[in-house]
Protein backbone atom coordinates (compact mmCIF):
# COMPACT_ATOMS: atom_id res chain seq x y z
CA UNK A 1 0.00 0.00 0.00
CA UNK A 2 2.66 2.06 0.45
CA UNK A 3 4.68 1.26 -2.42
CA UNK A 4 1.63 1.81 -4.30
CA UNK A 5 1.10 5.44 -2.81
CA UNK A 6 4.51 6.56 -3.61
CA UNK A 7 3.83 5.53 -7.19
CA UNK A 8 0.57 7.22 -7.31
CA UNK A 9 1.97 10.59 -6.05
CA UNK A 10 4.95 9.60 -8.53
CA UNK A 11 2.20 9.09 -11.73
CA UNK A 12 1.25 11.76 -13.70
CA UNK A 13 -1.92 10.68 -13.92
CA UNK A 14 -2.33 10.82 -10.46
CA UNK A 15 -0.96 14.71 -10.02
CA UNK A 16 -2.60 16.35 -12.94
CA UNK A 17 -1.95 19.59 -11.87
CA UNK A 18 1.63 18.87 -11.07
CA UNK A 19 3.80 22.26 -12.11
CA UNK A 20 1.16 24.31 -11.92
CA UNK A 21 0.94 27.07 -8.93
CA UNK A 22 -2.49 28.05 -7.60
CA UNK A 23 -3.38 30.67 -4.90
CA UNK A 24 -6.54 29.88 -2.74
CA UNK A 25 -7.89 32.55 -0.18
CA UNK A 26 -10.05 31.56 2.87
CA UNK A 27 -11.89 32.71 5.80
CA UNK A 28 -12.95 35.90 7.01
CA UNK A 29 -11.22 39.22 6.57
CA UNK A 30 -10.95 41.21 10.21
CA UNK A 31 -11.17 45.21 9.66
CA UNK A 32 -10.10 46.91 12.63
CA UNK A 33 -13.04 49.65 14.24
CA UNK A 34 -10.25 51.02 16.96
CA UNK A 35 -7.56 48.93 19.31
CA UNK A 36 -10.27 46.56 20.92
CA UNK A 37 -12.92 46.20 18.42
CA UNK A 38 -13.63 44.90 14.61
CA UNK A 39 -15.74 44.23 11.95
CA UNK A 40 -16.28 40.58 10.94
CA UNK A 41 -18.52 37.98 8.95
CA UNK A 42 -19.36 34.34 9.86
CA UNK A 43 -17.35 32.54 7.35
CA UNK A 44 -15.57 29.48 9.10
CA UNK A 45 -12.39 28.93 6.21
CA UNK A 46 -13.89 24.76 5.74
CA UNK A 47 -14.57 25.68 2.07
CA UNK A 48 -11.37 27.89 1.14
CA UNK A 49 -9.39 25.26 2.92
CA UNK A 50 -10.54 22.24 1.46
CA UNK A 51 -9.74 23.81 -1.73
CA UNK A 52 -6.35 24.39 -1.09
CA UNK A 53 -5.88 20.63 0.03
CA UNK A 54 -7.75 19.21 -3.04
CA UNK A 55 -5.65 21.12 -5.51
CA UNK A 56 -2.31 20.52 -3.48
CA UNK A 57 -3.83 16.64 -3.67
CA UNK A 58 -3.90 17.08 -7.56
CA UNK A 59 -0.43 18.08 -7.76
CA UNK A 60 -0.56 21.79 -7.48
CA UNK A 61 2.38 24.05 -5.85
CA UNK A 62 -0.67 25.77 -3.87
CA UNK A 63 -0.66 29.17 -1.14
CA UNK A 64 -3.46 29.73 1.07
CA UNK A 65 -4.16 33.35 1.93
CA UNK A 66 -5.96 33.38 5.04
CA UNK A 67 -7.86 34.82 7.82
CA UNK A 68 -8.31 34.16 11.05
CA UNK A 69 -10.38 30.69 11.24
CA UNK A 70 -10.71 27.72 13.80
CA UNK A 71 -8.89 25.35 10.35
CA UNK A 72 -5.81 23.91 10.74
CA UNK A 73 -3.38 24.39 8.04
CA UNK A 74 -3.93 22.31 5.43
CA UNK A 75 -0.56 19.73 4.88
CA UNK A 76 1.98 20.76 2.02
CA UNK A 77 0.30 24.12 1.46
CA UNK A 78 2.24 27.00 1.94
CA UNK A 79 -0.28 29.48 4.42
CA UNK A 80 0.43 32.78 4.86
CA UNK A 81 -2.04 34.37 7.98
CA UNK A 82 -3.55 37.75 7.51
CA UNK A 83 -6.14 39.54 9.10
CA UNK A 84 -7.61 42.44 6.85
CA UNK A 85 -8.62 42.99 3.06
CA UNK A 86 -5.41 44.82 2.40
CA UNK A 87 -3.40 42.49 3.68
CA UNK A 88 -5.04 39.49 2.04
CA UNK A 89 -4.73 41.26 -1.52
CA UNK A 90 -0.74 42.42 -0.63
CA UNK A 91 -0.41 38.01 0.43
CA UNK A 92 -2.36 37.26 -3.20
CA UNK A 93 -0.22 39.58 -4.79
CA UNK A 94 3.40 38.37 -3.69
CA UNK A 95 2.25 34.90 -4.78
CA UNK A 96 2.16 35.73 -8.32
CA UNK A 97 2.30 34.62 -10.70
CA UNK A 98 -0.08 31.77 -10.55
CA UNK A 99 -1.74 29.60 -13.10
CA UNK A 100 -5.18 29.05 -10.86
CA UNK A 101 -6.13 31.63 -8.68
CA UNK A 102 -9.32 30.51 -6.49
CA UNK A 103 -11.07 33.79 -4.10
CA UNK A 104 -13.29 31.40 -1.48
CA UNK A 105 -12.67 33.80 1.37
CA UNK A 106 -15.52 36.16 2.92
CA UNK A 107 -13.68 39.37 2.24
CA UNK A 108 -15.12 42.77 3.74
CA UNK A 109 -16.56 44.89 1.03
CA UNK A 110 -15.51 47.93 3.24
CA UNK A 111 -13.71 48.63 6.66
CA UNK A 112 -13.95 51.65 9.04
CA UNK A 113 -12.34 54.81 6.41
CA UNK A 114 -10.39 56.26 9.44
CA UNK A 115 -9.10 53.44 12.26
CA UNK A 116 -9.42 55.04 16.01
CA UNK A 117 -5.84 54.50 17.47
CA UNK A 118 -7.55 54.82 21.17
CA UNK A 119 -10.69 52.87 22.14
CA UNK A 120 -13.73 54.69 21.32
CA UNK A 121 -15.73 55.52 24.27
CA UNK A 122 -19.15 56.44 25.32
CA UNK A 123 -18.85 60.29 26.73
CA UNK A 124 -22.48 60.85 28.29
CA UNK A 125 -22.83 63.39 25.36
CA UNK A 126 -25.58 60.95 24.20
CA UNK A 127 -23.89 61.35 20.52
CA UNK A 128 -24.23 58.00 18.98
CA UNK A 129 -21.40 57.79 16.47
CA UNK A 130 -21.64 56.43 12.85
CA UNK A 131 -18.83 54.81 11.32
CA UNK A 132 -17.78 56.45 8.33
CA UNK A 133 -16.74 53.31 5.77
CA UNK A 134 -14.34 52.90 2.79
CA UNK A 135 -14.12 50.34 -0.39
CA UNK A 136 -11.52 47.81 0.45
CA UNK A 137 -9.44 46.80 -2.75
CA UNK A 138 -11.49 44.11 -4.62
CA UNK A 139 -9.37 41.28 -5.02
CA UNK A 140 -11.36 39.46 -7.28
CA UNK A 141 -11.37 42.25 -9.70
CA UNK A 142 -8.03 43.16 -9.13
CA UNK A 143 -6.89 39.89 -10.15
CA UNK A 144 -9.29 39.67 -13.11
CA UNK A 145 -8.18 42.78 -14.20
CA UNK A 146 -4.46 41.73 -14.51
CA UNK A 147 -2.04 42.07 -17.84
CA UNK A 148 0.76 39.28 -17.83
CA UNK A 149 0.66 38.42 -14.87
CA UNK A 150 -3.36 37.49 -14.77
CA UNK A 151 -3.60 33.47 -14.00
CA UNK A 152 -5.19 31.77 -16.64
CA UNK A 153 -7.94 30.58 -14.51
CA UNK A 154 -9.24 32.85 -12.14
CA UNK A 155 -12.32 31.67 -9.89
CA UNK A 156 -14.46 33.77 -7.62
CA UNK A 157 -17.02 32.72 -5.01
CA UNK A 158 -20.93 34.31 -4.42
CA UNK A 159 -22.41 34.30 -1.13
CA UNK A 160 -25.71 35.38 -2.02
CA UNK A 161 -29.01 35.48 0.16
CA UNK A 162 -31.52 35.86 -3.06
CA UNK A 163 -31.45 35.47 -6.90
CA UNK A 164 -28.42 33.22 -6.41
CA UNK A 165 -28.39 32.54 -9.88
CA UNK A 166 -29.04 35.85 -11.34
CA UNK A 167 -26.74 38.08 -8.94
CA UNK A 168 -23.56 35.47 -9.62
CA UNK A 169 -24.17 35.40 -13.65
CA UNK A 170 -23.90 39.47 -13.13
CA UNK A 171 -21.15 39.43 -10.27
CA UNK A 172 -18.65 36.98 -13.26
CA UNK A 173 -19.32 39.73 -15.49
CA UNK A 174 -18.95 42.47 -13.46
CA UNK A 175 -15.62 41.13 -11.95
CA UNK A 176 -14.28 39.56 -15.23
CA UNK A 177 -13.18 36.54 -13.76
CA UNK A 178 -14.05 32.99 -15.57
CA UNK A 179 -15.69 31.10 -13.37
CA UNK A 180 -18.01 31.89 -10.20
CA UNK A 181 -19.38 28.99 -7.72
CA UNK A 182 -22.07 30.71 -5.89
CA UNK A 183 -23.59 29.55 -2.65
CA UNK A 184 -26.87 30.61 -1.26
CA UNK A 185 -25.81 31.71 2.59
CA UNK A 186 -29.33 32.64 3.54
CA UNK A 187 -29.03 31.77 7.35
CA UNK A 188 -31.78 28.64 6.80
CA UNK A 189 -29.44 27.23 4.68
CA UNK A 190 -26.60 26.64 7.64
CA UNK A 191 -23.99 27.25 5.20
CA UNK A 192 -21.52 29.76 7.14
CA UNK A 193 -19.91 27.68 9.42
CA UNK A 194 -21.69 24.69 8.33
CA UNK A 195 -20.83 20.95 6.18
CA UNK A 196 -22.27 21.62 3.74
CA UNK A 197 -22.66 23.71 0.41
CA UNK A 198 -25.23 24.56 -2.51
CA UNK A 199 -23.35 25.32 -5.72
CA UNK A 200 -24.27 26.75 -9.02
CA UNK A 201 -21.46 27.12 -11.27
CA UNK A 202 -21.27 29.84 -13.49
CA UNK A 203 -18.66 29.91 -16.59
CA UNK A 204 -19.06 31.56 -20.12
CA UNK A 205 -20.92 28.62 -20.90
CA UNK A 206 -23.93 29.50 -18.33
CA UNK A 207 -25.01 27.94 -15.13
CA UNK A 208 -24.19 24.35 -13.50
CA UNK A 209 -26.15 23.02 -10.45
CA UNK A 210 -24.21 20.90 -8.16
CA UNK A 211 -26.38 18.86 -5.54
CA UNK A 212 -25.96 19.61 -1.84
CA UNK A 213 -22.62 18.42 -1.05
CA UNK A 214 -20.07 18.26 1.76
CA UNK A 215 -17.94 21.53 1.42
CA UNK A 216 -14.96 18.83 1.25
CA UNK A 217 -16.61 17.31 -2.32
CA UNK A 218 -17.35 20.53 -3.17
CA UNK A 219 -13.45 21.33 -3.62
CA UNK A 220 -12.54 17.60 -4.85
CA UNK A 221 -15.50 18.22 -7.34
CA UNK A 222 -14.27 21.80 -8.38
CA UNK A 223 -10.55 20.81 -8.46
CA UNK A 224 -11.64 17.81 -10.77
CA UNK A 225 -13.60 20.49 -13.19
CA UNK A 226 -9.81 22.76 -13.10
CA UNK A 227 -7.66 19.15 -14.41
CA UNK A 228 -10.52 18.75 -16.97
CA UNK A 229 -9.94 22.91 -18.10
CA UNK A 230 -6.49 22.27 -18.19
CA UNK A 231 -6.41 18.91 -20.37
CA UNK A 232 -8.87 20.23 -22.78
CA UNK B 1 -6.71 12.17 49.60
CA UNK B 2 -10.21 11.59 47.58
CA UNK B 3 -11.75 11.71 51.62
CA UNK B 4 -9.50 15.06 51.94
CA UNK B 5 -11.21 16.34 48.47
CA UNK B 6 -15.24 15.42 50.06
CA UNK B 7 -14.29 16.59 53.55
CA UNK B 8 -13.02 20.31 51.87
CA UNK B 9 -16.27 20.42 49.82
CA UNK B 10 -18.45 19.31 53.31
CA UNK B 11 -15.92 21.74 54.91
CA UNK B 12 -17.90 25.38 55.40
CA UNK B 13 -14.22 26.90 55.96
CA UNK B 14 -13.60 25.35 51.96
CA UNK B 15 -16.93 26.46 51.09
CA UNK B 16 -16.96 30.10 52.11
CA UNK B 17 -19.12 31.15 49.51
CA UNK B 18 -22.10 28.49 49.56
CA UNK B 19 -25.49 29.52 49.71
CA UNK B 20 -24.51 32.53 47.67
CA UNK B 21 -25.63 33.10 44.32
CA UNK B 22 -23.43 34.52 41.83
CA UNK B 23 -24.00 35.94 38.29
CA UNK B 24 -21.14 36.26 35.92
CA UNK B 25 -20.69 37.29 32.46
CA UNK B 26 -17.92 36.61 29.86
CA UNK B 27 -16.45 37.28 26.44
CA UNK B 28 -17.53 39.32 23.31
CA UNK B 29 -20.58 39.97 21.88
CA UNK B 30 -21.06 40.07 18.41
CA UNK B 31 -23.64 42.92 16.90
CA UNK B 32 -24.78 42.43 13.48
CA UNK B 33 -25.11 43.90 10.55
CA UNK B 34 -26.33 41.80 8.17
CA UNK B 35 -26.93 37.96 7.76
CA UNK B 36 -23.33 37.77 6.95
CA UNK B 37 -21.38 40.65 9.44
CA UNK B 38 -21.17 41.45 12.49
CA UNK B 39 -19.49 43.73 14.89
CA UNK B 40 -16.79 41.80 17.64
CA UNK B 41 -14.49 42.81 19.66
CA UNK B 42 -10.63 40.73 20.69
CA UNK B 43 -12.35 39.56 24.09
CA UNK B 44 -11.05 35.73 24.67
CA UNK B 45 -13.39 35.20 27.52
CA UNK B 46 -10.62 33.94 29.71
CA UNK B 47 -10.52 36.23 32.73
CA UNK B 48 -14.52 35.93 32.95
CA UNK B 49 -15.03 32.27 32.33
CA UNK B 50 -11.98 32.21 35.25
CA UNK B 51 -13.92 34.18 37.50
CA UNK B 52 -16.88 31.82 37.69
CA UNK B 53 -14.81 28.92 38.08
CA UNK B 54 -13.01 31.03 41.33
CA UNK B 55 -16.60 31.44 42.55
CA UNK B 56 -18.27 28.05 41.66
CA UNK B 57 -14.51 26.61 43.49
CA UNK B 58 -15.76 29.00 46.98
CA UNK B 59 -18.96 27.54 46.80
CA UNK B 60 -21.37 29.92 45.11
CA UNK B 61 -24.15 29.19 42.75
CA UNK B 62 -23.30 30.77 39.46
CA UNK B 63 -24.47 31.25 36.34
CA UNK B 64 -22.48 32.43 33.73
CA UNK B 65 -23.80 34.22 30.36
CA UNK B 66 -21.23 34.05 27.87
CA UNK B 67 -20.88 35.71 24.40
CA UNK B 68 -19.02 33.34 21.99
CA UNK B 69 -15.59 31.93 22.99
CA UNK B 70 -13.35 29.24 22.69
CA UNK B 71 -13.42 28.76 26.28
CA UNK B 72 -14.70 25.39 27.27
CA UNK B 73 -18.13 25.94 29.67
CA UNK B 74 -15.75 25.79 33.64
CA UNK B 75 -17.36 22.38 35.24
CA UNK B 76 -20.19 22.96 37.81
CA UNK B 77 -21.63 26.23 36.59
CA UNK B 78 -24.86 26.82 34.44
CA UNK B 79 -23.81 28.67 31.49
CA UNK B 80 -25.84 30.57 29.21
CA UNK B 81 -24.81 31.02 25.65
CA UNK B 82 -26.07 34.54 24.10
CA UNK B 83 -24.56 36.05 20.90
CA UNK B 84 -25.42 40.74 21.42
CA UNK B 85 -25.72 42.54 24.24
CA UNK B 86 -29.57 42.45 24.28
CA UNK B 87 -29.48 38.62 24.51
CA UNK B 88 -26.91 38.82 27.57
CA UNK B 89 -29.33 41.71 29.57
CA UNK B 90 -31.85 39.10 29.17
CA UNK B 91 -29.66 36.62 30.44
CA UNK B 92 -28.78 38.06 33.64
CA UNK B 93 -32.28 39.29 34.54
CA UNK B 94 -33.07 35.63 34.18
CA UNK B 95 -30.60 35.00 36.79
CA UNK B 96 -31.62 37.57 39.15
CA UNK B 97 -32.01 37.59 42.44
CA UNK B 98 -27.99 36.84 43.10
CA UNK B 99 -25.79 37.91 45.93
CA UNK B 100 -23.04 39.37 43.66
CA UNK B 101 -22.55 40.32 40.07
CA UNK B 102 -19.43 40.39 38.14
CA UNK B 103 -19.83 41.78 34.46
CA UNK B 104 -16.31 40.43 32.47
CA UNK B 105 -17.97 40.43 29.10
CA UNK B 106 -16.42 42.82 26.36
CA UNK B 107 -20.35 44.39 25.72
CA UNK B 108 -20.62 46.33 22.83
CA UNK B 109 -21.80 49.89 23.53
CA UNK B 110 -23.51 49.76 20.29
CA UNK B 111 -25.39 48.08 17.87
CA UNK B 112 -25.87 48.69 14.12
CA UNK B 113 -29.73 50.59 14.41
CA UNK B 114 -30.88 49.10 11.73
CA UNK B 115 -29.80 45.45 11.09
CA UNK B 116 -30.45 44.59 7.41
CA UNK B 117 -32.18 41.92 6.18
CA UNK B 118 -30.21 41.17 2.82
CA UNK B 119 -26.47 40.87 2.71
CA UNK B 120 -25.50 44.55 1.70
CA UNK B 121 -23.94 44.91 -1.53
CA UNK B 122 -21.82 47.12 -3.39
CA UNK B 123 -24.08 47.98 -5.94
CA UNK B 124 -21.57 49.79 -8.41
CA UNK B 125 -23.15 53.25 -7.81
CA UNK B 126 -19.64 54.28 -5.62
CA UNK B 127 -22.08 55.13 -2.87
CA UNK B 128 -20.47 53.97 0.30
CA UNK B 129 -22.71 53.10 3.13
CA UNK B 130 -22.31 54.37 6.80
CA UNK B 131 -23.56 52.60 9.62
CA UNK B 132 -25.71 54.36 11.99
CA UNK B 133 -25.21 53.09 15.37
CA UNK B 134 -27.42 52.99 18.01
CA UNK B 135 -26.80 52.53 22.20
CA UNK B 136 -26.50 48.73 23.65
CA UNK B 137 -28.43 48.40 26.88
CA UNK B 138 -26.14 49.01 29.82
CA UNK B 139 -25.96 45.67 31.40
CA UNK B 140 -23.78 47.18 34.47
CA UNK B 141 -25.56 50.61 35.14
CA UNK B 142 -28.85 48.89 34.85
CA UNK B 143 -27.98 46.22 37.33
CA UNK B 144 -26.34 48.79 39.40
CA UNK B 145 -29.39 50.37 39.31
CA UNK B 146 -31.92 48.24 40.32
CA UNK B 147 -34.28 48.55 43.76
CA UNK B 148 -34.77 45.49 45.77
CA UNK B 149 -33.11 42.67 43.10
CA UNK B 150 -29.38 44.82 42.94
CA UNK B 151 -27.18 42.22 43.83
CA UNK B 152 -25.28 43.40 46.90
CA UNK B 153 -21.91 43.28 45.64
CA UNK B 154 -21.81 44.77 41.64
CA UNK B 155 -18.06 44.31 40.46
CA UNK B 156 -18.06 45.76 36.95
CA UNK B 157 -14.84 45.75 34.30
CA UNK B 158 -12.67 48.56 32.62
CA UNK B 159 -10.76 48.27 29.86
CA UNK B 160 -9.09 50.95 29.23
CA UNK B 161 -6.15 51.85 27.09
CA UNK B 162 -4.84 55.45 28.46
CA UNK B 163 -5.07 57.07 32.19
CA UNK B 164 -6.02 53.70 33.30
CA UNK B 165 -6.98 54.03 37.30
CA UNK B 166 -8.66 57.77 36.50
CA UNK B 167 -10.97 56.74 33.73
CA UNK B 168 -11.82 53.56 36.06
CA UNK B 169 -12.50 55.83 38.99
CA UNK B 170 -14.98 58.02 37.13
CA UNK B 171 -16.24 54.81 35.20
CA UNK B 172 -17.32 53.35 38.48
CA UNK B 173 -19.14 56.86 39.69
CA UNK B 174 -20.76 56.75 36.79
CA UNK B 175 -22.28 53.43 36.28
CA UNK B 176 -23.07 52.82 40.39
CA UNK B 177 -21.40 49.79 41.03
CA UNK B 178 -19.62 48.83 43.61
CA UNK B 179 -16.04 47.80 42.31
CA UNK B 180 -14.30 48.05 38.87
CA UNK B 181 -11.78 45.82 38.21
CA UNK B 182 -9.58 48.06 35.98
CA UNK B 183 -7.01 47.02 33.26
CA UNK B 184 -5.04 47.85 30.42
CA UNK B 185 -5.73 46.40 27.02
CA UNK B 186 -3.74 48.67 24.74
CA UNK B 187 -2.10 45.98 21.85
CA UNK B 188 1.12 46.32 23.63
CA UNK B 189 0.26 44.61 26.75
CA UNK B 190 -1.88 41.87 25.17
CA UNK B 191 -4.30 41.61 27.47
CA UNK B 192 -6.81 41.05 25.15
CA UNK B 193 -6.44 37.00 24.28
CA UNK B 194 -3.06 36.79 26.29
CA UNK B 195 -2.99 34.73 29.52
CA UNK B 196 -1.66 37.72 32.15
CA UNK B 197 -4.06 40.70 33.19
CA UNK B 198 -2.58 43.67 35.26
CA UNK B 199 -5.63 45.07 37.06
CA UNK B 200 -6.54 48.61 39.59
CA UNK B 201 -9.18 47.63 41.46
CA UNK B 202 -11.47 50.44 42.43
CA UNK B 203 -13.41 50.63 45.85
CA UNK B 204 -15.45 53.68 47.65
CA UNK B 205 -11.88 53.21 49.38
CA UNK B 206 -9.60 53.94 46.56
CA UNK B 207 -7.69 52.07 44.07
CA UNK B 208 -4.88 48.69 44.79
CA UNK B 209 -2.58 48.17 41.87
CA UNK B 210 -2.50 44.53 42.27
CA UNK B 211 0.71 42.48 40.20
CA UNK B 212 0.45 41.34 36.93
CA UNK B 213 -1.01 37.86 37.56
CA UNK B 214 -2.40 35.26 35.39
CA UNK B 215 -6.14 36.00 34.35
CA UNK B 216 -6.83 32.56 36.96
CA UNK B 217 -4.94 34.35 39.73
CA UNK B 218 -6.66 37.53 39.17
CA UNK B 219 -9.99 35.19 39.49
CA UNK B 220 -8.76 34.06 42.62
CA UNK B 221 -7.72 37.02 44.28
CA UNK B 222 -10.93 38.60 43.39
CA UNK B 223 -12.90 35.53 44.69
CA UNK B 224 -10.85 35.86 47.79
CA UNK B 225 -11.75 39.53 48.14
CA UNK B 226 -15.02 38.97 47.89
CA UNK B 227 -15.18 36.07 50.77
CA UNK B 228 -13.58 38.71 52.37
CA UNK B 229 -16.18 41.59 51.73
CA UNK B 230 -19.07 38.92 53.09
CA UNK B 231 -17.36 38.27 56.08
CA UNK B 232 -16.74 41.63 56.76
Amino acid sequence: AIAEAVMARLDPAARPLAGKRAIVTSGPTHEPIDPVRYIANRSSGKQGHAIAAALAAAGAEVTLVTGPTREPDPAGVTVKHIETAREMLAGVEAALPADIAVFAAAVADWRVAEEAGQKLKKDGSGQIPSLSMTENPDILKTVSGLGGTRPSLVVGFAAETEMVVAHATEKRARKGCDWILANDVSPATGTFGGEANTIHLITGAGSEDWPKLTKKEVAEKLATRIVEHFSA
